[in-house]
């Protein structure tokens, strides 16, 4: 980390702040110029709070070196993290797609997209039983038997299930679910992030709408130091001023993010995009990309579907789709 | 409402379609052009799902012509809504000052800033127990003793206390907490905002970073449509792409708000700018753009304050903010 | 397009609208309802102005149906335009590949590297003589000196080339250029747009850092009204508040434009990115998403590049990502 | 400057490096830790090319201390620049309005507009004769003849007159114009400010739609650097996310620019919110927070503007606006 001093600092307050800073390990080298005087510090600097050295009388700024995440760095932990769930593995040249509904609306709509994405070669379930909706007066999700409805076509295709939770309190409804999702807006709920690092299973930790990359590893890194080191990262849009998509997938994340982190990278072209017809393109360039999965949005009747029909694709479209990623994945950049 | 239908649409479910409308107390228009045609829909849109009715067949696209928040809607309610806490009121015309440390550290420290904020006219005392951080190696709050020490500021002073609320598993330790803050990261944590909306206490929604003003007053639509009306709204800077300063604040937003909804709007140049020297014209700008209130950070010691010194005010900087914007309260276009 | 009127409107003015649009040969539909009326206008509306109906006393809103624009619209020219520079095509299924360094510097820099890139596959060579640069302490450019030297190249490798123009006063500088490049922060100098309209030799167009799609075809439809429909679209990253890229490379464009436009579509991910190491990645991602082509930086010693070697390929490594690229096409998603 | 140099990087390189620093007059110092190492340069590193240097063989990043602007920098000239025209004065204290239709579409127009802004107490009368807009189809400004007319105006009233140059071939046609205005989407065109730095005129500069606050000193500094130093600041609204206003106004720039720079700052709340009834709380709150002058569209007949009417207050609206700035300029926060 590098801290600008102010140009007429109080030297003893600069003893005071060097000392402070050898207490904590760090070896504080100072290099003085005609209007400038920089304060260099070695060492492990990741647990220092930037925002209070800034408020310091004598820092005029700081900036910091090295990145603030430990456990999720590539650094210190250079080989992909492989995760398994059933027989299915995520990371490290292994790519799952995950398929399924935005919303579980039934056992029989539930089953048999089920049973249709399987056949088309899906490794994983998804499906929405809570659902976070901008409107107190959209269709809020079956909840608790949504789940029940998830296990069932488990249970039914053999298909592991994932599955968004959006509150701490719900946690127990998540004992058989096999991956717990964390959505964009959950990105930074810090305190569902500290306990689901006290559980064992994988989560997948979608990107915030607005959230840097650093971000989305630093929420990584809140359910890594609990213990629980099976975390997913998914890029699904973020938010610009562009209105032609929902949102702007952001498919440079997926190269940067495995540079920086040995955490298998997914990508969601459904709520990236919010149009049902890019879902293809945008899942062949994740792919060629270097993502380690997917995850789409399957419906059997999109034109009825009761939330995000207008991004979801049918089964013969994910089947389609399905072979062209297959075809691509050979000469994907990784 | 308006929906453009496909070119080739098929009649019958085009019947099918405006018989459903018509179930649904709305009356559907139909223009026919060359290449498009146009369905028209008179009545209460509110809580029509727009997504799903551009997934359907024939529906090329829909746009809203109304709002689809009610509660806090202006059009229905055009008194401005007036939120007693204590003896302290905001809204109406009724401009209240919120000030306070960003964390609460001790007892001696709450206290003399509280002392010097309500003798400089804060009517309100703020401070942070539950913080949220982005890296969980920062410090996190003192958590349920911080809000001890809010209640025992409170005891001293007199003054009312605001104060944030990270997780639903945390309500119980806010029965005498006078406001209850949503921040920005929870701005869409839509199962806190249900319950909160059966609580009967006043709550400030902070605005997301990456929020429009309709998603902010749809957020403050789930806490109403629970039965709590006393939402206070405020805006602490948007993400942008500039990095001059932490956020950008929008203080257009303020106006636009005022128009659109009854509910009182404060801003937070704290937190929006994250630069000290930035909280003053801000202040004055807030208030000039017509602004119901402010919510400050103040530390009797920004230099070694555990979090977010570098936008915090000293004391005396506070009054100075004060006095400044009580001279430009009588000029504020409202 | 569909005018929402204000709710007590004069129905005199009203009269006097509908009747200015029957002579423009639209046919305005009625829809009243309660609260809202609503007229809907059938016929060509591209030539209205949409901030003018705003702006009348009797006008709520204005929303647009259909694009305003004709002449880059896909709907009414089905077929993928096919641009031809020398024995290079682009669009309708041919790829091609635009490289070279970000500046020209010296005639040797110039012609090893174009004879580089023409042995790995490129089809045409890009370098800047005029620089559009932040700082006006930074190098500039060898401006007409540099298009000399481009001449060069061209006649030793026979390499069509396509270099930037800054200013109109440049024009006549260009005579012999193949491709003239409009730069992102040219994007809507709507003068230079103008006068290239008038011209017959292909433009690059970059899409602008916060220009939406519809203001990137808008500014081809200024070419393209002049008579020059030789236009060939650049998503080169836009504008986003990640700072871990120099710029969001947008890839769903890719598709999105095809949809909307028959004009070719090529991906610059060396600017995008602003990082060598993304380049593959990003080609092949393009490449799959079923981009036109790509435009590559490369220099034969990035480390002492004037200006961008930061994401500047070596020869080889363009070699890679061309291989790479080979390898992905006959996958695309197209 | 600070540059952060590879783990395993040439000691060979550096001594070069070095070395070629103290011909540049750059005092490097070397800080060396176990996993990092960090060159510190102490000197004017002003006109140093960060993108250059990240480009190194040995370098891993290079991150700015200072800023790279110097005629603009108010660390070398802290006195505020006071800008005369005609009789009227902006920056230092003095305030200025510049007020008029956003189109010149006739004499008689022009003129009436231009007598009851001055009555109302503007002391620069505004107005388009070359208009950049979006579409081809849309009206284009009356051009020379703009200009004509504007002088005309001059002459009748005696205001200076504010006008937009689209390109460096209309210059001869600005002789008599008093200050010449520089568009938002022009503010990179390096070479008009090239140019422009040339003339002794005034030079309105506008913030571009995507641009830093550094950006928009660079663009000053580019003017600046040609030997003409009277160059105004203008905010107004940068792109976001949010479409409830057409851009956002970053008020907080004025308070930020003003610390950076000693050049005066006005603001637009016109083109910035797009929306009439935001223009007078936006005006209220540019004067507080400290904004040297203010700009404003004013039309005698805004239904009927042929451009950006739904943001043009009418003259009895500006008066309004002024009386209301005029009582806050006394408290504002400067």
């Amino acid at each position: 980390m590098i801290l600008v001093l102010k140009e007429n600092y109080d030297k003893k307050q600069l003893e005071n702040l060097t000392a402070w800073f050898r207490e904590k390990n760090l070896e504080p080298h100072l290099t003085e110029g005609a209007h400038t005087t920089i304060l260099g510090l070695i060492g492990d600097t990741s647990k220092l709070d930037i925002d209070m050295l800034e408020s310091m009388d004598i820092v005029e700024s700081a900036k910091r070196i090295q990145e603030p995440f430990k456990s999720a760095n590539r650094k210190f932990h250079p080989e992909d993290t492989v995760i398994e769930i059933g027989d299915v593995k995520i990371g490290g040249g292994n790519f799952a797609v995950i398929a399924g509904p935005c919303s579980v609306e039934s056992e029989e709509q539930l089953c048999t997209i089920a049973e249709q994405v399987k056949a088309a070669g899906a490794g994983l379930l998804r499906g929405g039983a809570f659902k976070p909706r901008t409107s107190p007066y959209a269709f809020q999700g079956l909840r608790s038997e949504g789940i029940d409805l998830l296990l069932k076509a488990k249970k039914k295709t053999g298909l592991p299930i994932v599955t968004e939770i959006m509150d701490l309190s719900h946690l127990s409804l998540f004992d058989e679910v096999d991956v717990i999702q964390v959505g964009a807006r959950n990105m930074q709920n810090f305190e569902l992030l500290k306990e689901l690092g006290h559980t064992n299973k994988p989560i997948l930790l979608k990107r915030g709408l607005s959230s840097t990359l650093q971000e989305l590893l630093m929420s990584a890194e809140y359910i890594m130091a609990g213990g629980n080191e099976k975390v997913i990262l998914c890029e699904r849009g973020i938010r610009t001023f562009e209105t032609a998509t929902r949102n702007t997938l952001d498919i440079s994340a997926v190269p940067l993010l495995r540079q920086l982190t040995h955490l298998p990278v997914v990508v969601d072209p459904s709520h990236a995009t919010g149009i049902s017809k890019l879902v293809k393109p945008m899942s062949v360039a994740a792919a060629a990309a270097g993502a380690d999965g997917l995850m789409i949005e399957v419906h059997n009747d999109p034109s009825r579907a009761l939330c995000d029909g207008a991004q979801s694709l049918t089964p013969e479209q994910f089947s389609d789709v399905k072979k062209a990623v297959d075809a691509v994945l050979p000469f994907a950049s990784r």
